[in-house]
C-alpha cells in the first residue's frame, strides 16, 4: 500500500514486550474462535429488552436470572449470556475449543502461569458441558469448552430476520495497560497479531489478534484495566447496520448509539457502537478480511492518522476511550483496575498537546474544525 | 405520530411572517424543480478533480473557464457549472419552468416586487436559451429557463456508473436571516412548506419547500444571508453514500467529509455533507418521501428534539452552522450579508445555555456525553 | 442513447390510434397519482396473510369482509383494499384527484363519453368521501376521489419496517387489446407516454403513461383485455426486495414468486413479481427516474430486444404474458374480455417464430440456450 | 429446522462410498484453502477483456500469453491465470497448503496413491515457488503451493474498486460421476462435507466441501466428469452482483448471465453464474455462513426439494447441469470424461418423469407453471 493510501504492510508484528509474561512449556490449547460472553447487568429486564426486543438476538433458553442469546446463524446454545447481579461486568470472555482434550491443556497451560483455574464437568452455564475458567495472567475472566448443545441454525429463518439482523458473533475487545505484553502472552496462547496501532517512539497502543481466519477473535486495547472495551456482533451487510440506529431513533433510544457508524480503517469494517442499559459497549460489525494464511501481512497504523479508527476521519468521542466495563474475578468479584502508564491514544491525537493527520505530510494539527475532535475542540472555544 | 417517536403533524405551515414583503398583483411562474447551480470556483482544475473524478459527476461540455456537469439520470445539458472567478460564491440557483411563456410572467412577477431583472434570450450558460436572471427579495441570485439542449440520459449506462454514482440534483439550501419572512415569499412564488424546525416560543429556525414531490427543492436555513448553505445530489441507495465516504479515504481525502454520513430527522433522508475545493458545501441525500398531494402533512420538528437533524443523535459540527457560501448580484459583486437577529439553532441547542432532549420528558442536557456536541464539549472541559 | 447499450429515445411518443375514442370538449379532471386498488378476494384470511403477515402493509381499519390496508410512507386511509368476494376481480383502479372540484369534471367528462358513472358522496370505501366511479370507455372501473382521512404517516417508525418495507404505491398495470387506442385515451385523460415497446412495422406492444413524475401511475400492456395485469409497491433498495423473496422461501411460499427479481429495461427499476391467493399478481419495484418535465425524453423499446422486459435478458415466463385478473362493472359483475387482434408480444418473441436478440447486428435466434426463454425451448426438445 | 422450512441436519454426512480410493497411509498436506485457478483460453484478449474490464479483477502481472488476476482483498500473486491455448480447458485446481514443508506430504500422497506428480521449485506460474502438481484419482489437475510473491492487499483502495468489486476467490466447483467415492477421497484429503443433496434411495448428487471455514473450497457434483463446473469470486453485498449483471446489460453482453441472481438453498449465499468467452462458467457469490467447528452441523437437503438450488425456487435452466469445461492432464491434454451412471439430478427434477415441490406434503408436479423449470415445461406445450 503506498504512503497516500494507507497503513505500513509488515511481514510480523514487531510489538517487543518490555516485561513478558513466560512462555509455559505446556502448549496451549487449540481455540476454535470466540464463543460467547456472559455479561452481568443489573435490571435484567431492561438488557433483555435491548438484546431482544432492540437488537433481535434469538432466546435460546431464559428463567428468573438469567437470558441465553444467540445470533441467526449459530448453532452452539449462545453467544451471551445476561445474568442479573448487583454490579455491571463481565463474569467471562467465552472460546470454544477444537475438542473436549483441549481442556486438559488448557488445566496445565494456566496452571503452570499460576493462575486460578476452575473446571466444571457440567460447564458453568446451561447448554455447555465440561468447562474451564481461569483468571489469565492479564487478569481476565476467560473460558474454554467443547461440549455444547446443539439448537437450530437459524440462517435459512428469514420470517425470523429483522432489518438489522445480527449473524454471529465476531469477537471480543479487551482494555489493558501494556499492550505488548498482553500481546507476547496472547501468542503464547496460539493467536496472532493481524493490525496494530504505533507511534515511531515504539509505543503500541492496540493491536487486533485471531484464531478463526477473520481480524480477531480479541483485541488488546491500551488503557487502565482489566476490563472489557466490547463485544462485537456481525451484521451480513451495512444496510443492516444503519436499519439498527433508525429503529433506535425510533423507538427514542438514539442516546444508546455512542460511536459511528463508520467505516474503520484497522480491520476495514463498517462499525457501530452502542452502549447497552449498564453501560456494556456492543459493536456491530461487517466485512473484514480473510487473515487465515499464516504469513498473513500484519497491518500497522500510526497512532497520528486520523483515518485509523475511522477512514472518513470522524472524532472518536473521548467516552469510547475512557469508558469500559469492569471484569470479575471467578468469585465474582470485580477485578482490580490498573492504570496504564504508556502513552494514551486519547491523549496524543485529540488532546491539547495532541496531533492528528489526514495527509502524512501536512502540518500537524491541520485538520479542518470538523475533524478535530470533541476533546481537541473543548480547548479552543 | 406519537409524542414519543416523532413530530408534531399538522396539515399547514404555522409560520406566519412579521415583516412580510407584499404579494404581487402577478402571478409567479410555474416552477418545475431545481435544475442547476452555478458556482465560481477559485481553482477550476481542483473543482473538476473533484466533481469529475472524486464524485463522479458527468461533464457534458467544458472550455477553458467552464465545466458543465450533470448527474447520471438527468437529460437536460448541466446540473451544475463550475465557472473560474476570483472569489467562490454562488452566481445562480436556477430553476426550469413548465414552458417558454412562463418566462414573461417571471420578469413580471419580480419587477413588480422591484427586483433587478436581466433576461437574455441566448441564455446566461452553455446549453440553455431564454433566461431570466433576478436578484431576488431576499437578496439571491434566482434563475429561470425552460429551453435547454438535450442530452443523453444516462441511466441505463451502468458501465459508466461508479460505487457512489449521483443520479439527480436533488435541492438547493439557503441561508436567510428572516425564515418566515422568505417563507412567506416562497409561497408566493408558489412553493409549499412540507417541514420545518420551531421552538415553544414561535421562533422558526428552519423550512423546507418543494414544488417537484420531494420533500424540498430548495430549504430557507435562519442564519446570517444571504448565503448558500449547499446544493445536494441523489444518490439510489445508501451504500453509494458509503461508498463516496470510503473513496474520500482512499484518496486521503476525508477531511472534505464535514457531517454524516447520518439519517435526517427532517425529511427521513440519508445524507452526508461535503466541503468541495472552495469549501461550498455539498450534500449527497437519498430516499426522502412523496409530497405531491395539496394536502401533505406538514411536520414540525422542535428545535430541541436532538433527532430532527440526525435521527441519532449525532452532533452536528458547529462549522455546519455558521459556515456557507457567498452569493453574488447579476454583475459578479457578492451580495452583503445581514445578520440574523432571531434565536440561532446552534445557540440554543448546543451553546453553553441550550438544551437538547433525546425523549421530551427527560431533563434538559440529560443527554450522555457522547451526545451533546463539540460545542457544548467544550464548555464542560 | 447508442445502439449498442439502449434503446431508442424520442421527443414524443409516435403512437397513432387507429380506432381512437372521440376526445372530450369537457376538460379532464387533474389528477395526482394512483392511490389504491380495490381487490375481490375469495378468501380474505389467506389474502389477509399474504399482503400483512407476509409483505408487512398495515392494516388501517378491517371488518368481516374488507381489510383496508396502505405502505409505510402513505398519510391517505389506504393504498389497498381487500373486499371478500365470490370471484377474484378487480374492483376499482382508484385515483385521487387534485381538489373536490375535480369530480364534477371527472363526472362531465366521462358523461360525455357515454360512460356509466355512480357518485356516491360518502365514498365507496371506508376513510373516503366524495367519489365518481365510472366504467371508462376501455371497460375498466375507474374510481376518482380528493376527501380522504389523513392517518400516521410511518415513515419514521423503523421499528415497524420489516426486511422488505413497502413504502409506496407505484402504479397499476392494465391489459388491453389496442394499446394505441388506449394511449389515446389516456392522453385524453391527462396522462403522457414515458417509454414504448413497439416494432420497426410500427405495432406497439405496451405504453407507460404516468401523472405523478415517475415512469408511470399506470401501464397499457396488449393483450386480451379489460383485464388488470397488476398492482405494484415501492421498497427504498433492492435488498428489501430480495428479503421478501428470501422470506417467501422460509415460509415455503416460494412458489408465490412468478417472475425475477430482476432489472427493468423498460423504466430501469429493479423488480419482483408475485401472485397473490387468487392469483392477482403484486409487483415489487424499486428506483425508476423523475419524468416531470414536459419534453420528458420518450424511450422506445424494439420488441425483438430481449434485454427491453429484463435488462439482464432473463426469460419472461408465458403466464406473465397470458395471465391477468378480471376486473367487474359497477354492479359486480365481471367485464366481458375482448381477444387482441394485433400481434401477440409472447409470440413475436418467444414462440414458435419468434425471435430475439441481445445485440442488434446479431442473427436472429442467435441466443444462447439459457436465454430463450421456456416458451422457445418447447418447441426445441 | 422444521420440515416445512429447510432441509435436514445431521451430524455428519452419510455418504458412503461403493468403490472406494483407498486411503493412504501417508498423511495429507495441511490445506489453507483454495488459492487460484488456472484456465485455458483461445483467446486472450476476449477473456482478459471479460475479467479486467468487465468483472474488474487487478491485473498483477502480464505478459503475451498469460494473465495473472487477482481480487481485491487477495495479498498473494494471483487467484486467476489466463494462459492462452488452443482448447478451452482447466489446467490447475491450485490449494495453498500451511507451510513448506507440506509439499513433501502432498508428494508422498499422491504417490502412495500411483497418481502422476511433478514438482518444480520455480513453480508452474509466475509469482509461485516450489508447487507440486498431480492428476488425482478422480481425474482432475490439482496444485499445492507455499511459496508465493506478496502484493499489495488492495482492501482499502476503494478508488480503485468498481460496483461489482470482487474481493476473495471462494471455491471451485467439480464435475465427476461418483459423488459418494469423491467425497471419500476429499475427506481423505483433509476436507469437510458442509452440505449435500441426496434422494430418499440413498443417490448422492451433490456434496460441499471445506477446507477454510466457509460452506465450500471446492464442490463435487455428479455428472460425465472430470470436468470444472465453476470457479467462485465473492463480493462483500449483494447489490454488488446486481451491478455486476447491470453493467452486462449496459454492454450489450447480458446473454453472458447464464442463471440467476438468486438466493441459493445449499449455502444460503446469494449468487449468479455467468459464462466466459469460451464458455468457463463463473460464479459470483456472497454471505454464506461460518463451518469452522468440528461438529458444525451437515445440512442435507431432498434432490426433490425446488428450493435447494435455488431458494426462490426458480427454474435452474438445463445448461447449467449439462455443460462444463474439460481439465488437462499434466502434458496439457485434455483428460478423457466418463459419463455418470447414478440417477441424473437433472433428470429426477426436471426432465419428464422427475418432479419437484415446494411443500413436501403437496403432490408430485403440484408447482406452478412458472416454477416448472425450462425442460419441464418443454415437454407440456
Amino acid at each position: 500500500m503506498t504512503d497516500t493510501t494507507g497503513p505500513a504492510v509488515t511481514s510480523d508484528a514487531p510489538i517487543t514486550a518490555s516485561d513478558p509474561i513466560p512462555t509455559p512449556v505446556a502448549p496451549p490449547p487449540d481455540i476454535l474462535r470466540c464463543a460467547y460472553m456472559e455479561l452481568v447487568v443489573t435490571d435484567l429486564a431492561a438488557s433483555r429488552n435491548f438484546y431482544v426486543e432492540v437488537l433481535g438476538l434469538v432466546v435460546t433458553e431464559e428463567d428468573e436470572d438469567t437470558v441465553y442469546l444467540r445470533s441467526l446463524e449459530e448453532f452452539i446454545h449462545h453467544n451471551l449470556v445476561l445474568r442479573k447481579g448487583p454490579l455491571a461486568a463481565v463474569a467471562a470472555f467465552s472460546y470454544r475449543v477444537r475438542s473436549p482434550e483441549e481442556l486438559d491443556k488448557a488445566v496445565e497451560f494456566y496452571t503452570e502461569l499460576g493462575c486460578r483455574v476452575v473446571r466444571r464437568k457440567d460447564g458453568f452455564t446451561k447448554g455447555l458441558g465440561d468447562s474451564v475458567r481461569v483468571i489469565d495472567p492479564l487478569g481476565f475472566p476467560y473460558e474454554f469448552f467443547y461440549d455444547v448443545e446443539h439448537v437450530e441454525r437459524l440462517a435459512w429463518r428469514y420470517e425470523l430476520h429483522t432489518p438489522g439482523a445480527l449473524v454471529r458473533l465476531d469477537h471480543f475487545n479487551q482494555v489493558t495497560p501494556d499492550v505488548p505484553r498482553a500481546v507476547k502472552f496472547m501468542e503464547d496462547l496460539g493467536f496472532r497479531v493481524t493490525e496494530d496501532i504505533q507511534d515511531s517512539e515504539g509505543t503500541t497502543y492496540a493491536a487486533w489478534m485471531r484464531r478463526k481466519p477473520t481480524v480477531h477473535d480479541t483485541a488488546m486495547t491500551g488503557g487502565d484495566g482489566p476490563r472489557m472495551h466490547h463485544v462485537a456482533f456481525a451484521t451480513h451487510e451495512k444496510h443492516n447496520i444503519i436499519a439498527i440506529c433508525d429503529k433506535l431513533g425510533a423507538l427514542r433510544m438514539s442516546d444508546r448509539i455512542e460511536r459511528g457508524p463508520g467505516r474503520h480503517g484497522v480491520s476495514n469494517a463498517f462499525y457501530l457502537y452502542l452502549r447497552d442499559p449498564d453501560g456494556h459497549r456492543v459493536e456491530i460489525y461487517t466485512q473484514d478480511y480473510y487473515t487465515g494464511d499464516p504469513d498473513n501481512p500484519v497491518v500497522t497504523w500510526d497512532v497520528h492518522d486520523n483515518q485509523r479508527r475511522d477512514w472518513w476521519g470522524n472524532p472518536v468521542v473521548p467516552s469510547w476511550y475512557t469508558e469500559a466495563s469492569l471484569v470479575l474475578d471467578l468469585d465474582g468479584n470485580p477485578q482490580p483496575v490498573v492504570a496504564r502508564t504508556d502513552t494514551s491514544e486519547m491523549a496524543v491525537t485529540i488532546g491539547a498537546d495532541g496531533f492528528s493527520y489526514t495527509r502524512p505530510e501536512d502540518d500537524a494539527e491541520a485538520l479542518p474544525s470538523w475533524k478535530q475532535g470533541e476533546y481537541k475542540l473543548g480547548h479552543q472555544l
